[in-house]
């Protein structure tokens, strides 16, 4: 088993915490530990660090093998520019040795949670040895908890691994509206598309060669001029290897996971998992808080000290300061956009 | 003419901007500006730097000096120890030159508001004229503007001195509770205490010697043995100007101020005079504020992004971050609190 962690999303939702040059993935949290030390926590007791690939930018490819030291160097790629996930898989699978493209490997997020980590193990067990046997390219299901609307589903079909409870995906959706989305969660019939893929490399290598020909030939191109990685890679087809192929395969199947799987989409999602004290503040670094509740105080220097105020995230980060209701923490991206207007780069 | 500012108050009402060595009026305002300075500025026209005395606290002094570099240094005396008023106010007036005590000084906290500049000294130089005139102790009182309980009261009596409106003081009154405030404002026979006063040097020193004997005997030693300083001032009576002198006159009269005087005691006042952008936000140093309104976003560094908030005092200084309703700005005490008694001095 082999696994790829994509490590090269860069976002405005966690803003002013990440930043250009420190994204999501990278952040600290419970006990310093970010998103992508966890995801290669989360792995290592089912594989060795040898059989790990991480595919990431360049502005942080420093900082992702500072965190994870034990990836050998020349198996974190570095991308010059992003491309979507089309090229970052199609990228990292045809620089793996021919000899292991027999083996099945695991392309997973590097910036989600899962409460129970014990149980996405064994799930991700499952799926490996069922995408091995039966040769099938699997994409992971979560059951869903909530009627979520920021998700992609999938419809589960045909149970095609009895052994192992796999299902044919009958088709992929997009993020749904509330009522699409409370009726997906009702039938049972729906999963969240967790984004995490399993197949064996050469299977997903032919399916690219088939469906993304313009995508591998650039590769190939790459591959036999490495000198030419910045003047080629900005010219690869932008694809998210969702729509590139797998919702154009003919049997996709999918493992249910049932692990308190979160991708954490905003400063809210981030306070239902950090600790949380008696008066339900969710605190990150040092905080004071009286009379006070349901706050998020994350600092990564310094301390917030809050009186009187709830439901509350506040943020301080380098050089700024983010206050922003809970419920509207998704809007912190207008902040960014004015940021940006007002020509304050030096803040995002 | 001659003035005294007294620069030694500490406190904690602008937690975090305000800190142990640098007091609220110490700090930066519109402008940048402080307080002191401002102070500073509204009294130069009237006098010359070298009729400027400054009372101060030790670990103020050098700062007072940067701010206030025109008033001469040996003038700027620097208390070892804070010992309130009383002491402060007699020990400067001892220090001044045995020629000048004919002269009317008057008496002012480094840390108030004037909104209307012109006004104030054209009031000023009526107190002074009807000081000298009568040989009177004044202290100026201030037209009430709403019903505070946080002030202290003067009641007015007789008409003394018909030429500038000059009023006999019947009695002091402490902070009252709302209703009797209430009763102070519509009677029209109260005023508000500024804590500003107006005498003949000569005179004030004399009342000191009738009514403080044990505090003059004591500046007496310290003017003999200067370096006796450190040991004998922590040992003064550490009494108020107000009760120790004031209270016990038998003839204190006022002049009644009405040019916006504020002693400015809380974010939520500071807010009221910093200025306020189109939806109601009053900002010192950087900020972004986006459908949130009457918001005071204060920020010695960085940036302040607020959205969806109203009515909050939002600081960033130094290595903390205060978040409080402006309506309870006057509860940073308990954090102030708190902080202490977590062993947090370093950031108090």
């Amino acid at each position: 088993m082999k696994a790829l962690i994509l490590a090269g999303g860069s976002g405005t939702r966690f803003w002013p915490a990440s930043r250009a040059g420190y994204p999501k993935q990278l952040l600290p949290l419970k006990d310093g530990l970010s998103f992508l030390r966890r995801t290669v926590d989360r792995l290592l007791p089912l594989l060795d660090p040898q059989d790990v690939w991480i595919c990431t930018g360049r502005s942080l490819v420093d900082e992702v093998r500072r965190q994870a030291p034990e990836i050998p160097p020349t198996q974190i790629l570095s991308e010059p520019v992003g491309r979507n996930t089309g090229p970052a898989i199609a990228w990292t699978l045809s620089s793996i040795p021919v000899e292991a493209h027999d083996e099945v490997l695991v392309s997973l997020h590097s910036d989600h949670w899962i409460d129970d980590e014990d149980s996405f193990r064994s799930s991700l067990e499952k799926a490996v040895s069922s995408a091995a046997r039966r040769d099938a390219v699997m994409a992971l299901g979560v059951k869903p908890r909530w009627a979520e609307i920021g998700y992609g589903y999938m419809e589960l079909g045909e149970l095609v691994d009895p052994e192992v409870d796999v299902y044919e995906v009958r088709r992929f959706l997009e993020k749904p509206d509330q009522e699409t989305a409370e009726g997906f969660v009702s039938s049972g019939r729906f999963v969240w598309n967790s984004g995490i893929f399993v197949f064996r490399i050469g299977n997903l290598l032919g399916h690219l060669w088939r469906l993304e020909r313009e995508l591998m030939t650039g590769l190939d191109a790459l591959h036999r001029d490495p000198e030419a990685l910045d003047r080629i890679y900005g010219t690869l087809p932008a694809v998210a290897i969702d729509t590139a192929v797998m919702e154009k395969l003919d049997s996709l199947s999918t493992l249910v996971l049932d692990c308190g799987w979160n991708d954490i989409g905003s400063w809210q999602a981030l306070a239902e998992i950090l600790p949380s004290e008696g008066d339900g503040n969710s605190v990150f670094g040092t905080a004071v808080s009286i009379d006070a509740a349901n706050n998020l105080l994350y600092s990564d220097s310094g301390t917030i000290a809050v009186l009187g105020v709830d439901d509350l995230v506040v943020v301080r980060s380098g050089d700024a300061v983010l206050v922003i209701p809970k419920r509207r923490s998704q809007e912190v991206r207008r902040i960014v956009a004015e940021l940006r207007r007002q020509g304050r780069t030096d803040l995002l």
